[in-house]
């Protein structure tokens, strides 16, 4: 297993970023940090088995980028409005995510490749993108 | 050749983003699009040609997250405080990327497999995390 230390270190020495939550999430499979990089929220996952999706993630692709979070500010409007337009949902309703958040995931092949996940802050954010 | 077309049209439609600039650049083998997308920008890429680096990235890896940027207020600065931390550098001097910019890049040996690019912007922006 990859120790979640390494990464996280890079990003607060290189990237000057600082840590803001870290857990353990037994049912997800993951070691999470989450690191404030200027306005950016960049989330550090590390697997707790290789039988996890982020441990099969790491034997087929190797340590990198795994998707990309926009926020929003509802959830299931941003949903009903991407399906509109043709995205293909990988969760039709929002659920519980790390930290807490609510959130939800479009496919990437309807993405051009990229693994999109829309996150709605439980209060007021300082973090990802805004995605509308 | 992917059309950079299709990828537009998605992240106009589905994720509500504004094209900024989009520009052919021959000399580095590509057609760019920037995408502002909340507070960040989406730099969408696709090769002139299968022997470029978008193209060999494409042919390696398919459609996908190629890099992150984050920007900088002084990039000199950040590459030496960066080297200072560790990190191996592609760019030792700061080169013109896309649209002008300043750019340079670190290698994603040293940065947990992700490759980082550092931006500093001509004047005033509207993009890229601030990655200090």
């Amino acid at each position: 297993m990859i120790d979640l230390g390494p990464a996280l270190d890079i990003y607060e020495r290189v990237l000057g970023g600082t840590l803001e939550h870290r857990e353990t999430v037994p049912e997800q499979g993951v070691e999470a940090a989450s690191v404030l990089v200027g306005t950016a929220r960049i989330e550090l996952l590390s697997p707790l088995g290789e039988d996890t999706p982020v441990g099969r993630f790491l034997a087929k692709r190797g340590q990198g980028m795994h998707h990309i979070a926009y926020r929003v500010e509802d959830i299931r409007a941003a949903l009903a409005s991407a399906a509109a337009e043709g995205a293909e949902l990988i969760d039709a309703e929002p659920r519980t995510g790390l930290f807490g958040l609510q959130v939800a995931f479009i496919h990437p092949e309807s993405m051009a490749g990229v693994l999109v996940e829309l996150v709605e802050p439980l209060s007021s954010t300082n973090g990802e993108s805004d995605g509308r």
